[in-house]
Order: C-alpha cells, then structure tokens, then sequence
C-alpha cells in the first residue's frame, strides 16, 4: 500500500521512528501527528519539520493509514474519540508490547468502523521520546502482525506492505501467540536486565565494560510503560519468570557444587543457542 | 614506560588485541607472539603481519613488557618454562577475568625474578580468538590493576602508563576487592545472560529485536573459560547470585500480586542506577 495521508497519535520513540522512516518510504505521503499536549509540539516539529501537528484528532480526517503509538492503557478513550474521523477503509494499527489484551479493549470498538490489525515492532532503545526516533529503527527489526479471525485478508496485506516499506520483516500470529513468545523474547529480558541492576548494584559501576552493559541497556527504559505491559502480560511473564527461575538453580547448583562438567554444558548449551543468531 | 619489545603469550580475543593496540601506540616497538600450537602461527601472521612469532619461549629474551594471555589455569606452567627469559625488570602482566588465584599462584614464582602485577581489562566480545581481535577494543575501557603488598611503586606506574597508552581507563585495587567488584559487574551478568538464553528458549529466536540481542550477547562466550573464571570466583558469584535471586523475587512478587506501586518503583530505580552509566 501507499499511504497518502499517515496519521500517528502520540508519537514517542517508535511512533516518531515511523514518522520519520515514513517520510522517507512514501516521500509523497503526508504525515499528520496528533499529540495531546500543546507543549509538545515545538519538540515534535523540530524532529519531523515536514509534518503537519495539532491537538485536534479531526487532523485524521482523509487519512488511510492511522498509527496508534500512545501507551496501551490510553488506547481506547483514544479510539473512541477518534472515531468520527475513521472510515471503514481506514487502516488503524498500533505499536503496543501487549497485545491480546489491546486487542480486546480496541476491536469491539473499531468493528466495522475501521480496518484494525495490532502491530508489534520489536524495535526501541533506553532512550524515549520522539527526540530519540531514528529512521533506520526499523531496518531488519522484527514486526509482529496479530490478526484474528475477524481480520480480513487486505487488512493483514495492506500492514504488512506498511511495515516492510519501512524496512521491517514481518511475522504474522495470535494476540495469544504472541503474548506468549514475546513474554520470553522481550518481557522477561527487561525483567531480567532490571533485576541485574539492582542486584549489581551502584558501588562497582566505574568498572562496568561492554558486558554489563550491553545486559543492562534496556532497564533504562520508561518505568510507567513497562510496568503496564508487565501487569498486561503477567501470567505468561510469571511462567516465563518460573522457567528463569528453573534455569538459574541449575546454573548456581553446578557452581555450589563445583560441578565443571555440568557447568561447561550449560554455558556452553546457552553459547550454542545465542550463537545462531546472526550479528545485527 | 615505552617499551621497546613486548612479548604476549597465547593471544586471543585480548592479546590479539593489546598487539594491535600496541603497534599503533608504540610504532617502534618489537611485539613478539609466543604460541603453543605451531598450527595457530598463519593466522597469527595473518592477524599482525609485523610480528616476531613462535613457539619457542627464547622469543621472549629482551622483552621489557611480557602480557600472560593464557587461560588463569594454564599460567602457572606458562610462567614456570618463562623464567629463564625474564629479568627482575621485566615487567610481567596477566588479562585475566579472576585475579586473587593467580596472584596466589603466580606471585610466589616470580617474586624477584620479574615485576609481576594483575591486570584485567574490563573489554571483550562474544567472539574469541585472534581474528577477532580489535586495535581500538580498550579505548575508554576499563583496565583492573590489582597490586599487593609486594608491588613496587615503579611496577604500579609502569603498569599504568602501558594501559593508558593503549587508550584505557585504568583502576587500582586488592585482588580480593576485585574478585569481590567483578563478581557483581561482570561475572553475575555472565550467568544471567546464560540463564536467561536457556530460559527464553530456541522457540522464539526469529522475534528476537535489540533488546535479547544486547541483554544475551555475552551469552556466546567461550565456555569452557567461562567455567573455570565461575568456579575460580565462586564464593564471590554465589553471594551475587543470591542477591540476584532476593531482587528477582521482589519484581515476580509485585507482578504476581498486581502491585503497579511497588512494580513502578523497582522499574524506576533499576532505571535510575542503569541511566547514570554514560552511553558508551
């Protein structure tokens, strides 16, 4: 598909990464940003000067692709209100870590109102706020598609076409799916590299190279957020947290007990897994 | 100090490393490269084509800077067939991981033979081996010296001025206190990243975004060294762990009880602590 008008509501990171790689896949396109705050759009215009801004979600009339990029809970008094504004052609989206739960509160909402699919880019950074957007964001990052059976098929093409424009490679599953694979992929590492950094500690930070932190990036990221996708997700991060769990007495048992051999096949177990992973 | 030969033992990922660092720092100097396997000199020549190289000890007669880059159980033998070569002013360092075992193994035998101090460069790569190796790997990384007791003034200055030639950060503790420090900054992230590999699985690798690549990259490491730095630091790592394992509780607890407050609040500090670490 070619957009002729996107329109991204709330852009932080990912949703000023969209605008900004949009601008360059679709140059004819025009990008349209509705953000809450007024206060936030002399920032918004520093970082994407070509686009057209305004507190005002009537700025989404003529769109025909609408990019939802607030925080999960913020959604659907979202949608409702932007309701007037979408037709039935629309193709309405959003970014969110979470997604059956999304999926629920946004699709009863936007039946036959609009062309709804949740979208997950597997993209970010520590950083947040659109002045960390980048337009490469998106160059070979995972995005994951997660119709349902209500979904039609021109909706499921129309956002993959979107999403590869920008350079992604794109996966198509359940809300359920992927609650379930991103909880092991993506929310139990930011539980993880959280818990490492209190657990490392202030005192030796002066000595931390590459390895800390690489492992720990990500738990500078916005607490709000994540403590929201966490509760959103809770059962399978607490399964997740539980396989975690399992592993690490396994690791800490074969240290205790000085067990080279069974210490050398664990790491060496992980090494071989992380190693079919290609270098970004 | 600016040497005018210096002879690194067994290089790899780090020795390979501190060659090429030293050839631009030191463009005068001699880097003579003593390896055990006759069948590993090409590619050593082929790493650093201007090096002396050979499995013959003898190479390192006349070296004022002698770098052990020998796995931590393999020095003391290393050391034991070097003595013949080394004078009381020969400067003799190590890049090991773990330092309070092989001061206790090494001092003894070098003790008025050489200037012996620890070293421990906080840099390195899931990648190992001499073709990994990187000119620019300790700039702005950390460097441990660990001098004792027993260490002369000159050795610690000597020590010092060849690490920051080389572009590093360089710190100065006991090797109890760096055992202790590491423990926490290196050798705990290790572990988790292992953990965490295993936990997440092979099932969901083809989502795997920014976040699992950089929280798991040292996961890849070689294991077999990384269980004898494990098992040689593991008083210290299990008292890590165990910290680990009481902070890990704390977030699991506050998503099992849905509780926003006390979720928010370990988000944030760990946010906190992670964003007061420089970009790199």
């Amino acid at each position: 598909m070619t957009p002729t008008r996107i329109a991204i509501l709330a852009p932080g990171l990912i949703g000023g990464s969209v605008a900004l790689a949009a601008t360059r896949a679709f140059p004819k396109s025009k990008i349209a940003i509705w953000t809450r705050r007024a206060d936030s759009i002399s920032s918004i215009q520093s970082a994407l000067p070509k686009a057209e801004i305004s507190t005002d979600l009537s700025l989404l009339s003529g769109s025909d692709l609408v990019l939802l990029a607030a925080p999960p809970s913020a959604l659907p008094s979202l949608i409702q209100s932007a309701l007037p504004y979408l037709t039935p052609s629309t193709l309405v989206t959003d970014v969110s870590s979470i997604k059956e739960s999304v999926e629920n509160s946004l699709a009863p909402l936007l039946n036959k109102k609009a062309r709804w699919i949740g979208s997950h880019p597997m993209a970010g950074s520590e950083d947040s706020g659109i002045q960390a957007a980048r337009h490469d964001l998106f160059q070979n990052a995972p995005v994951i598609l997660t119709p349902t059976t209500s979904t039609s098929a021109d909706t499921v093409r129309d956002a993959t076409s979107f999403w590869q424009s920008l350079g992604a490679r794109v996966l198509t599953m359940s809300p359920a799916e992927h609650d379930a694979q991103v909880a092991r992929i993506s929310h139990l590492p930011h539980c993880i590299a959280t818990t490492l950094v209190l657990a490392a500690g202030r005192d030796s930070l002066s000595l931390a190279g590459s390895g800390y932190r690489d492992t720990t990036r990500i738990a500078a990221g916005p607490s709000a957020l994540w403590a929201e996708i966490l509760l959103a997700n809770r059962t399978e991060i607490l399964a997740s947290l539980q396989n975690f769990h399992s592993s690490l007495t396994q690791l800490s048992s074969a240290i205790e007990k000085k067990d080279v051999a069974s210490l050398t096949k664990i790491l060496e177990e992980a090494a071989q897994i992380r190693r079919t992973l290609p270098h970004a």
